[in-house]
């Protein structure tokens, strides 16, 4: 069943070892936030660094896995209409507002979305780190600068993660204007069952 | 008072907000990981994701600042004879000793030395994160691929970090092979008191 996240909103949920998130930008140019927790050991998390180095790449496709701080993998890409996702940077957050954005009112942000989602499953705050922001699309330039552009990901576009462990999932609908090209659209999702051969 | 980190092993102490963090390369070619806590709240630590962010740049020199998971500054780099960093991967460990040695018997790398140095501290092991590797080298290609090249630090160079809060601070000689062109060497540091006006 699709269920949609409204604009600058998150959610959590928990999925189980085999099955898949589908996460769906129903309009296109509009990034979503994902972390995740080991469900059975939330000391265990999805960890950017370690995905990087065993990615031995910062750009994430069909067949690239994520890992925790444990080195475990948590999730691999299966399907992919964008290949163009983000894991360097973290979730927007009043703090990143309030540098960004300085004459603007802060909202929580997808840091704030999260935060407040995963308090729900006993997740404290300080345990929330970088997110993999699909559909994020962020340019490194030669002198290693980094630039936010409006994501690729058009209207109707998927990503679909294969579970490889229990989790508890957070999952956002990003509220950063330069990350989805200034208008803040909503997030859909479904849990599809494990795949039987 | 210059100490000597011997080769593959760390260290952690306190430092106090405005003394600077002297890190010496006394041979060449040799990585030093860095982590860092609010010595007054344990859950409030270096952050690579937030450091990308507010830099905007994947690259640090004199006058990068690196930054917590609250969006503090924890230090500011004032002096910095190699100006080539890593803040994008883990500090390398057991697991990663098995993922690209696997012939190898693993050691304990950064992260356990880490992980051991900061449990005098009560901190424990999951909250050793992305560390900022001083003197790493590493190159990404367009295609986004990440290469572990040999640092540029030539013998006697060092970078000088100036502690913008009170902190633990945990240092290695780091343990990888390719990270310090296949020959580990030790790492040397200076606590320097706070500059007066």
């Amino acid at each position: 069943m699709r269920q949609t996240i409204q604009p600058r909103s998150g959610t959590a949920f928990t999925i189980k070892k085999g099955e898949r998130l589908k996460v769906i930008d129903p309009e296109g140019e509009q990034v979503a936030d994902i972390y995740a927790f080991n469900e059975h050991d939330k000391t265990e998390f999805l960890s950017s660094g370690r995905t990087l180095d065993y990615n031995e790449s910062i750009r994430f496709k069909t067949g690239s896995k994520l890992y925790s701080n444990l080195s475990e993998v948590m999730f691999e890409i299966i399907e992919d209409k964008v290949e163009d996702h983000d894991f360097l940077l973290t979730p927007c957050s009043v703090d990143t507002f309030r540098h960004f954005y300085p004459d603007e009112e802060p909202v929580p942000g997808c840091y704030g979305n999260l935060v407040a989602a995963f308090a729900e499953f006993d997740i404290p705050a300080h345990h929330v780190g970088t997110t993999f922001n699909t559909f994020m699309n962020v340019d490194i330039s030669d002198s290693g600068k980094i630039a936010v552009l409006p994501p690729k990901s058009q209207a109707g576009d998927f990503t679909v993660f294969e579970a490889k462990m229990d989790m508890i999932v957070g999952l956002t609908a990003c509220s950063a204007g330069e990350s989805n090209n200034f208008r803040y659209k909503p997030i859909q999702f479904e849990i599809l069952p494990a795949q039987t051969v």
